[in-house]
């Protein structure tokens, strides 16, 4: 087991009925800014439960955020908090909207040109107002980590930030507002947080054994509650599960002395900036590309997955890897996620776009090795057309 | 699975020569007590890093807190606390004299009776000075909730308290600091962790997959490595995988919306509190007996337990959940840890000390159910003889 540093002071409030304890959260003295999407929340009731909730706070309101939320949106939510002497940020939402509600808590707070907090990885940010979050969509894990990710839509430039101080406070965890999610935001959700779970396992031993259990487990969890939630909207267990494993999935614990991947990601991350390929989708492509490519590095733990997580039965360590591959990839399509670019409409035309994309963001050694340089990348696009 | 608050603030700091990041996690204008217990740390130098750390800091040492902390003892360390204008508390042990520091941290700013936080359990605790930790037993969990028991020995309670307000700020785990405890305090620490899993798990079922997993993960984890280090005493790998996990089978995440047990931890603290004798005895004695006799309610959970650690084949639950319990006196046994009453030398004639204790102090109805009554307690003991 390699050292690490745990630290993740989230509070997080989960089940039936938590939205009324929102007022409570926030001070009184606050004056809240609710983030949210593109007006779910405000015609399915969440909207209005959490403006009760606040009924004795100042409350403003920043709606239109939208998926891989834009740089360009979130400085006019930053330019009304200034107005408006904003002190607390309220996110309602998924992923992208708490993300970009971390990026406005952030800006509001920043002198220098905001896009330097993304540029530095969050480095340059020094304070933050404080977030808090109510979580709709069961995927990202946002609710429960320092990591946000935002896009330049002018540029087309995808890339996280991460700091202390966008750390949620709180979040708001009710399985029953995913009942209504539709069918493929529900699967991407279930696929992002599965690919999460990958990206901090799938890599070489280190005889991190709780951190391996609890990486299977929460694998096993989407693998058997996933599917259910396709055909059963509202069964609530199986909602709760997934969203208690996709929050567990990126909270920290996993990466608590283990290497991590994340080259799925970071080539990814590319592919939705220039072409909008919503993020599971691209993740759902590229590792199986990825662990095809990589095979020599990540068997063993390939073998180990397959065995614990798809009931592989016991052979040679690389027959093993090659079926937990091809157990993923029919996880995936079972839960309506493809797996190819071509699937998508994407051809061998992207690689040079991706790859100068990558280069124009230093990232040219990816993986758990930092051995993945751009040529290879190349290959591997190659394996995911 | 259940509605819950997950809250855990606490910053962990853990691997190889961890302590000499002390010194930058304490603010250099904080006056430090030292609190440590027999003198080993001493001994095999630990403290000297320690001091070595917070040499730019005012620092005083109170050593001598003893295995199941006495308020009396802590007392003289509030005496000395308030004496110096000490205002902050650095545990250099296992989980008891993180527990006394606990105490003493509550007892320093309360202005009543400093029992009352122990009679009260906790809720008279408005604040506390801030506490950090260098751990040197894998045990207890205490390094990362907010728990503490304390023992008055002059009228021989043995109970616990909590509070928010005594969560440390930051816990070093350095699994090296364990290569030098004797073999009895390695085998207790493997033994209370896995019953502090098991209290949490070993109930009825309600649907709560993760927590089940991360159960299932730390036990088989404790199993595995536990009887390594009783003979290499100095594998890294397996001291570093029992610390992490009994870390994490106390720190919240095992009870998030899920029932709880705890009967063999009330039962053993009456036992250890009259008799002394080692706390992981106690529930290695308690848990089998309290199995057997609660049987109809546990089954399903541990014929769950019995398939996933143990590996028992699938056939009838009552049958499968016996099969759970032998095993699990057998792997106790293994570490070293008897299993019996009477193999502590203790009789039936304390039943009716053990449940006179229980009476006083208010623990009637004990057990995920509370359906243990001082009457089926009387029962459970027999079963322990």
């Amino acid at each position: 087991m390699q050292n690490f540093i745990f630290h993740n002071p989230a509070k997080i409030i989960f089940g039936h009925d938590q939205i009324s304890s929102i007022g409570n959260e926030i001070p009184g003295d606050k004056t809240v800014m609710i983030v949210y999407g593109g007006g779910s929340v405000n015609r399915n009731g969440t909207l209005k439960k959490v403006r009760d909730s606040l009924k004795n706070h100042t409350v403003y309101e920043f709606g239109g955020v939208q998926a891989n939320p834009h740089y360009e949106t979130l400085m006019e939510a930053v330019a009304l908090v200034k107005d408006k002497g904003v002190n607390f940020l309220l996110a309602v939402g998924g992923g992208s909207v708490i993300d970009g509600t971390k990026f406005v808590a952030a800006a509001a707070c920043y002198d220098g040109d905001a896009w330097d907090i993304v540029k530095s990885y969050g480095s340059v940010v020094k304070r933050a107002l404080p977030v808090g979050c109510v979580l709709t969509i069961a995927a990202t894990g946002s609710e429960m980590n320092n990591v946000a990710v935002v896009t330049k839509a002018e540029t087309k430039d995808k890339l996280f930030f991460a700091s202390p101080y966008v750390m949620p406070q709180f979040s708001v965890l009710e399985p029953e507002l995913t009942f209504t999610l539709p069918p493929n935001q529900t699967a991407n959700g279930v696929v992002d947080a599965f690919v999460h779970v990958l990206e901090q396992y799938v890599t070489y031993p280190v005889n991190a054994k709780v951190q391996d259990r609890l990486a299977e487990g929460l694998l096993n969890t989407l693998k058997e509650e996933g599917p259910k939630v396709l055909t059963d909207t509202e069964d609530y267990d199986a909602r709760a599960n997934i969203m208690w494993a996709a929050t567990m999935a990126l909270n920290g614990l996993l990466s608590t002395g283990t290497p991590a991947d994340w080259a799925s990601h970071l080539i990814g991350q590319e592919i939705t900036g220039l072409y909008g390929l919503d993020h599971a989708r691209t993740l759902a492509v590229m590792i199986p590309a990825i662990w095809k490519y990589a095979l020599a590095d990540k068997k063993q733990k390939l073998a180990q997955y397959g065995e614990r997580v798809w009931d592989i039965p016991a052979s040679d360590t690389e027959t093993m890897a090659l079926q937990a591959i091809d157990a993923t990839v029919a996880f995936f399509e079972t839960m309506g996620v493809k797996t190819r670019l071509s699937d998508y409409g994407l051809g061998d035309d992207i690689i040079p776009a991706v790859t100068n994309k990558l280069k124009e963001h230093g990232h040219v050694a990816l993986g758990e090795h930092a051995n993945i340089t751009t040529e290879k990348v190349e290959e591997i696009l190659k394996l995911a057309l």
